[in-house]
This record gives structure tokens, C-alpha cells and sequence, in this order.
């Protein structure tokens, strides 16, 4: 088995249930990933350590997924030179709009790509189109993908056509 | 010259005009403060560190300005058991909402005591009433502070009857 | 049985869902409390009185939560030389962002220590925080409570690495 | 000279400048006021004697004004019985969003007659329109001022006719 | 029977629920009203008709309540010289904020007294707080309602009290 | 000359600044257009008479500006078969949104097709494509305007690679 | 059978349970549509190719719906001459407010005529307007059907009356 | 000279001077790139093509920046297989909420990696970090700037120490 590429971190467990299409998503382009529950404000040694350690462990990419004050990805992307993606957590406070904000608005020499609220999906893809730059093969994927994306709305599209 | 109680973290030096009304607050109940630029996400170990020692130097009360997706105040509550108070730097986005946000929204466990948008001066006052729970000297400041406001405001409405 | 140190005032018996998570965190640290049921609007003579007389009676710290245009941390804050910590409760109306700025928005000179929304838990340990710098014991449990946090959530991230 | 009917109460001077227009509005229809700065949170004590003597002093309608966490208008009106009429002042904060929340958000039993942001002048109106209920000749004179509002436009439309 | 004194206008029969409230409150003050289903968009003729003859007819207050662009009470107080209150009512949109602009937001001249989104008790309660202004018998109904408030909540303290 | 095709109708001649961009695109297409100041708070009566009689004297499409709880394009709406354009303009609260969501928020049968805040040239181009329906002219003429509208956006490009 | 005059386009076939009220609205006014499901995003050539030939296959009127960051009417918009209609999709973020700001903010050049969020009728509707410049029988429907809103709200009002 | 790696495309030249900080970012690391200003909505076919070019070109990031109804990013990630950044240009819209929201609020399958709002200079950081992992002289330098970003801050710490 080789290393894992791709570092998914949440900071509760409880945003499991997002966070799983990341995984599915990573799979999808054959991408090894890990997965850590590890909060910035429970555990502010450990994610120190774990963001300090990822690159020399392998990690080329990092997902962070948090909701509320979200704190997690960019406080990964202060310590770690790899780029870092954030998933905004759904909250009841404005469909998420302190989950995005927190994430979005970092300052300027710590970028974190933020997605939508809750776009777990497409933090797997944007890792994937990251790491297409240096491996061939997940661009190949990529490419197949879009075909497929494509695809699948076309066939919709005819679907709706027949019930109409 | 005693230790100091409270410790002043900003973000960026750029908030210190707004802070100097949290340090003027300090000053008029006599409370000693140390006042350090340290950016949750430019120093990421110096914060760490910082937040890691400042109960065993003496510091009572810790507040942190950031602005933005503020995490400062948030990740010194995470490392820290002493109280820490948010100060929210106003931005050009929705009048410092994202600010607002990052500091307030804390998850369960780790609070931080949010001030409202450049609420500097309300900091400094409200460190005051912490430490006023141990030091009567304080309290005793506090209710003088309290009868001045009363006072100021009734001054300016003897003003206003002149006016009309 | 000790004099309560804490007083939890709600502006409505409705709140006491969220509120008892505040009576929990409190308890966890052994702090006595009294709890409140006082409107500010409803009650404004008894709230005058309640907060004017609270530090004589010995309560060192106030708590008070409050929903749609929550004035009663604030109203409380007017009148006590104590720290106040809101609550602000949540709402149809953006998730409670009409109780979040009522409570945090408050003009200079009276500050009122705002938690997230629905932080009820987050208030009991703001308050905990706050009379741990008087008291050793409660510090001491504060230190405990921390390193429980970030058990839990390794006993969490161990707990998904079995699933994956 | 006559007692004033309408009391217009501000948190701060420096909501004189948009107080004035409220002002101007009373004094187009002839209604006796009288202006007070009394600020909720600094003038506790005065601002509940002010409000529970108001009516027996032969006030008629209480207008307040005030911004941010912005509770003057909603603690006058639990004291009161008389009508209340609320001007959020304009803020640095999403355009006076916070003063706007805490004013017109209040729970049921205690209304506050709310204005748009920096509204001073309607309120002056609407406290016209409340007294006219049981002043006729504030009534005509309500009716000549909705004539003049018609006949200004009208005028306007006809300049911008031979400007085009 | 006597006249009514205040019209209850709905822009569409789906805000009945919402509305009842604001009868209650109006029997609770023994006040004569009316009610009807009008819309401003969809009734034109017939609103403007409405409102042009209000006051001749005897009414001495309006209410209106409108949700999303909820232009009824604006209108309604654009061509009456009577008191109108507004009443937003709640939608999917931001809870409501569509509506509460809408109705708030008055340009100069022409006030709305607005309640807070789906405000429909205190819209009866300002309704009879207006009229109290001409009739001392609504004056003193006040009053003792304000007592029946204050007295719930204590009674409600009371019930807690015994919980804990 | 011909008869206007199109009614342009701002709520306070303040807004004119805006307007003149939807006049100009008006010009472009060679459009007839009139323009009026009406209220629709401050002249009722007229708004009504005016949306009423529009289709008989030729007017074939009404755009409409008006800010804050802007019910101007709504109400003529309600009154007019024809197709109504809504510019809602720019406020001091939160950038406009109160006169976005007062004119986008229509309720169903009631259509005000609404363009960005201060988008008073897409209100003339808007109005343009729906006569290009009937006209063929303007159609032609539509085309034309959208080359250029590339073509300009190449002339800066160009300019772009000289200064880098 | 005659050619559709109106091309209905969905981002996705989730928003047909919205849009279906669109097409009830056209057949309502006999107007010949086609649907279409067609991304954006997914089927960015398709969507061009559609958009560049709507017009020359005797199309009159684009309705574009979509969701989240909704480019699915701008990007329409942008190719064709013809008028482009945008309904925003109600998402879980504040109501649907990422859906109406994408339609309805856009730049000078390219307007779209943005509905309500979910206002799929009112597009059917506006559609109608845009085509009775052109087809009086279109404009003679849209009078009567104007006569059918009015007596429906007065048939709601009678009913009312007789619950009260 | 090596061909660029990086494309930045800006929707208007009105935004040069934001992005001009993302270009001095991509200076920083050596990194070559070009610059277009290709408008989503005016240059629809320039657009589309010049996006499915890109790669075989051997460009390896696209960098969109746009304002209001910022469909850039998103039309050119839905053509391209490469990682897209986007840049939401602060507009007078709620400080560029409307920028933000059609940038950041993407569907599933096609991701935009977002910046804050008027984040240039974390876009060309970003875009080096992309690379960095194909490129160990760009995660070099990229290492090299995260010293010097945590001794900026040390040194202007020092500046306010003396100060005080």
C-alpha cells in the first residue's frame, strides 16, 4: 500500500457525514488519503504537531472541515507549506455563513481554497485536479470525469423530455 | 513595577489604533498589561507558546484583537484555562460581520467573551470586572467608573436643554 | 450549603432548554449558582432591583440569556459593577442573529462577555474562567477539564479510524 | 405655554443630528416636546424613573432613539404605558443592521413602533399621526402635510420635465 | 354595536394564522375591529379605495400585514392620514428579512410603525397603547395588563424555583 | 415623432444620477422613451392613474427605480398588464439590499423583473431585448451592441499585455 | 403545431418540482415552451451551442433556473440577444441568497430579469408580458387573467368574513 | 523564457489593480504567467475557448477574478480540467457578499478554489503552493517565505515594544 496523498481532517466527528463524500471523491481518482479527527481548540499541541509533520510524512494536500468559529483549516494552513483546502460545516446560523466567513476571509500570505458550504464533493475533486498537475494519470481521470459530469446531465436531460 | 495581569495580543499591528482604547481602559483602573503582535497565523509556534505559558508568568486575563477570520482569540482559548476576550477588528466586509463571527462562534467548551465590532475600550472594562472578582481595589475603581458614566450623560443632557 | 457565587437570570422560562447546559458546566466545577427567571421588559423594576443588589448578596458573576431584542444581559451590564455574560438565544430570524447583535453590540463602557449562539455550555465555563482567578481550586479543575476536552477527541479520531 | 406631549429621548448626543429632524417633524404640526439624553445602560437609575413618571407628567407618546445593541426604546416601553416609537441610528455595522435588530425584534406585550434607520423624521410623523387620534387639529394638519408631500413630487417631476 | 376602530388588513388569507394573534390582543382591550383581505398587488383599486375612506368611516388605527416584498402598509400609509402598523410576516427568506425591510424601510414623510417579523400580538397591544392616547378606559386596561405581564413571569420564576 | 415606447419612472428625483445610464441605453437602441417622478407613497392617486391608463397611450414597457422599501415598480405592477423593470437603488444599508429584496420579492401573479442594484443601463438593455421581440430594428440593432460589447473587452485586453 | 416561442432551462433536474409552476403559468397564456436540462458547468459546449442558436430556431424568450452559484442565466445571457429570465433555486444558505445575488447582480451589458427566489410562476408570467408587446391575444389573456387575481383575493376576503 | 504556468484572467481591466498584488505573489516564487482580461458574459466564446486550451498550452493553474455576479472562476473550472482559484473583487454590495457567494457557492463536480474577498495576493500564494508539489524549487521557496512572514511580525512586535 502506498502513502497516503491527501490528509482529511475534521474537527469534530460529528461532520463525518460531509465529510464522507470527500473520501468517495478521493476514491473516485484512486487518491490514498488518511482521516484524523483533530480539533484546533481541543487539541491545539496535537494539530500544531500534525500540520508541522504532514509534508515531511508525504502529505501533499490537506483538507480541513470544520463548522462555526472554523478555525481548523487555517490554522493548518499557518504551519504547513502545502495547500490547504477548507469545507465550511452547515450550520443553524445562516445556512453557515460563520462556518464560511471564518474560513474564507484569511489574511493576506495564509491562503485557504475554500468551497461551498458543506462541499465536501468538491474538496476531493479540487485535490485531485492539485495533485493532476504532477500525476499524470489523476489528469487522465479528471478528464474522464468532466466527460462523465457531461454525460449524466444529458441523460437527465432526456429523462425530463420523455415525462414532459 | 509589579507583573503585569493582562496580556494584549493583536493580530496585526495595524489594529493597535483601535487596541490603544483597550490599553487606555486598562490604565484607568491601574491594571498592569503587556501588549505583543503575534499572528495566530504567521507565528503559529510563538502563539503557541505564548498561549502555553502566559498562566504560569502571572497573566490573569489574556485579550486578543484580530480581524478578518479572526482565529487569534479562539486559538489562545483552546491552549490557555484563563478567560479570554475577543475583540472583533472592524473590515470592509459587511462592517467586520467576518470578524464578528470568527470570534464569537466558538463550539462548546472553549468560550471566548466577545466584544462587539472594535470594541476595544469594552475590553479593557471587562478584564477589569474579572480581576475585580479578586481584587476589591478594582471593584472599588469600578463603581467610581460606573457613577462617572452616569454622570457624563447627564452632563451632556444639561448641555442639549442649553441648545434648545 | 454555600452562598451561589453564579446567577443565571433567562428572559424567558422557554430558555431553559439551552439554559441548563450553563447549570451543567457550572456543576461540573462545583460552583453554586441561582437561577432566574426575570424579563427585562416584563419585569423592569425587579431586574433593576435584582442587578442592583446582585454583588452585595455575593454573586460574583452574572449570566444572562436572551432571545430576538435580547436587552437583558445588557440592561443587567448597566447596572452591575460584575462581569455579565449573554447568551443569545436562537431564533426564526437568521439562526438568532437579531439576539447575537443585541446582546454583542454594546457601546463603549458597558460591556456584556457574548457567547455563541445557544453557548449556554460555553457561559458556564466563561464563568468558571473568571472566578478561577480568584479561586485556586476552580483553576485547578479548569486544567483537568482541558485535558479531558482533547481525550475526547482523540477517544473520537480512534473511534473513526476502526470505521474506515 | 403648554405641556409637552411628546417625550424624545436619546441614548447618546451625537444622535442629536438626526434627532433634529424628528424635532422639526413635532414642530410642523404644532406638538409640544421635550428632548432628553438618557442612555440605558449609563443612566439606569433615570431612565426607569423617567419612563414609569412619564405619563403622569402628561406625556403622550415617548419617541427613542438610539443605535448598536440599541435597548432604549424597548426598556422604556416595558415601563411604560404610553405608545413608543423606536429611530435605530445609523452604524458602521451592515448600515445600522444591529440597531435596527435590537429595536424592532422585541417579544410579544411590549411594542416599540419602529422606524427605518436613521428615520427621525417619520417618527416625528407617525407621533403626529398617534396624536391626531384624539387632537383634530393635528388630524388637518396631517392632511394638509400629505397634500404638500403630493404637490412637492409633482413639482419635482415637472423639473425634471424641462431638464430632459 | 359599536364602529370599529382599528382595520386588520392581510395581504392574503394564508397570513390568517399569523394574524389571530393581533385579534386576541385587540379583544383583550375590548377593541372593535375589522378585517380584511386585501392586496396591495393583486387589489390595487380596491386598496387605494380602502384607504382613501378609512378614516371617514371611522377607523382610527391600521394594521396591515404582508410578507416578501410587502408593500400593503406602505401603501396603505401613503394614502391615509391615519396611524398604520405593519406587521412582516416570516418566510423562507432569511426568516423574514424580505418582508421586514420592506415594510420598515419608509422613505421620509410617510411612516410605518413596524413590529418585529410576525409580530401580530403587538401590533394589537401598539394598536391600544394609540387609542389610549383619546380613550382613558384602553389607558387603563393598559396598565393592568402591564401588571398581568410582570405577574406571569414571576409566576413563571416561581415554577423553576421548584424544578431545580 | 413617435409616441414613447417606453415609461421610466423614478420614485424621488434624487435617483435621476442613476437613471440617466438607463436613458442613454435607452438612446442607443433609438428608443422613445418619457420620463416621469412619481411617489408611489407620496402620490397615490397619480401612480394609480398613471400604471392604469400606460398601455392605452402606447407605453409598451415601464421601468421603474425607486430605494429603501421600494414598492414603486411593484405597484405599478399590480396595476398594469405591460412588462415592469425594477432598479433598485443604492442605500446606505448594506449596500441596498432593503430596495433589492422591497422590488425582487414579488409574490406569484405579480412579476417585476428586477435588475442589480443602481443596474439602471441593464433596465435600458433590458427593455431594448423585450420590444427586439417585436421590433425587428432593435433586434438588429441588439446584435450590433453585443459585438461591441466584445469588441471592447478585447481593446482592453490588448491594452493590458502593452502595460505588463 | 406551432414552434415554442419560450426555451426553459434548469441547471439541474432537482429544480423541475420549482419549475413546473413556470410551465403552468405559460400554458396558462397558451405559450408554446420547450425544457431543457442543461448545466452550466457540466455542459459548458451544449449550453453555448444552445444559447448561440435559441434565436435563429425561433425562440423569443430564455427562462434560465438554477441554484447555489447560479451562472446558468447570466452565462445565457451573455451569447443570446434575446431577453434572458432568472429564477433563483431556495438553497439551505439564508433562504436561497447565493442563488439570487448570482442571477441578479450582474454587470453593466448583460441584464437579467431576475424573479423572486422559487418565483418560477411569476417568470412564466413576465414571459407572457415580454410576448403581448408582440401577440395582442398574449396581452388580452394577461388582462383577463389580471381580473381573475383581483376576484380571487375578494373571493378569499368574503370568505373571512364569514369565519369571523 | 519558459512558458507560463500560471493564467490569471481578470472579467474586467477595472480589476487590474487588485490583482496586481496576486501577480508581484507569483513574482515572489518565480513563477511565470500571463495575464488576459476575457469577460464570462461579453466574450462568451473567447471565454470558452481560451478556458479549453489552457492545458494544452501548459498552463497549470487558472487564477479568475470578477465582481458582482462573479461567473468567471466557475465557467472557466466547468471547461477546464486544471485547478481554478478564484478572486472575488469587493464591490459596494455588502462589501462583495455578492462576489463572493457566485464564486465560493459552486455545485458538486466543479470546485473553485476561493479566496476572501479581494485576496490577490493569496491567489498567487495559492497557485505556488499548487505547483509546489510538482515543483520542490517553488516548496523551497514557499518554506523560505513562511520564515519570513512569522519574522515580519516579529520585528513589527518589537516596533510597538518600543512604542509602549
Amino acid at each position: 500500500m502506498s502513502t497516503p496523498k491527501v490528509a482529511v481532517i475534521m474537527g469534530s466527528d460529528s461532520d463525518f457525514e460531509v465529510v464522507k463524500k470527500c473520501l468517495i471523491a478521493l476514491e473516485r481518482f484512486d487518491i490514498e488519503y488518511e482521516v484524523q479527527v483533530i480539533s484546533a481548540h481541543r487539541n491545539p499541541q496535537k494539530i500544531f504537531e500534525y500540520a508541522a509533520t504532514a509534508e515531511e510524512r508525504g502529505i501533499e494536500v490537506i483538507i480541513g472541515a470544520a463548522g462555526k468559529a472554523a478555525h481548523l483549516p487555517g490554522i493548518i494552513a499557518g504551519i504547513t507549506p502545502l495547500p490547504v483546502i477548507g469545507i465550511p460545516i452547515q450550520t443553524s446560523f445562516q445556512g453557515g455563513l460563520d462556518s464560511l466567513l471564518s474560513i474564507v476571509q484569511m489574511p493576506s500570505g495564509v491562503p485557504v481554497a475554500t468551497m461551498a458550504v458543506n462541499g465536501a464533493e468538491n474538496a476531493g475533486i479540487l485535490a485531485a485536479q492539485m495533485l493532476s498537475i504532477k500525476y499524470p494519470e489523476i489528469r487522465k481521470k479528471m478528464k474522464v470525469y468532466k466527460i462523465q459530469l457531461n454525460d449524466e446531465v444529458i441523460a437527465k436531460n432526456e429523462k425530463i423530455q420523455e415525462i414532459l
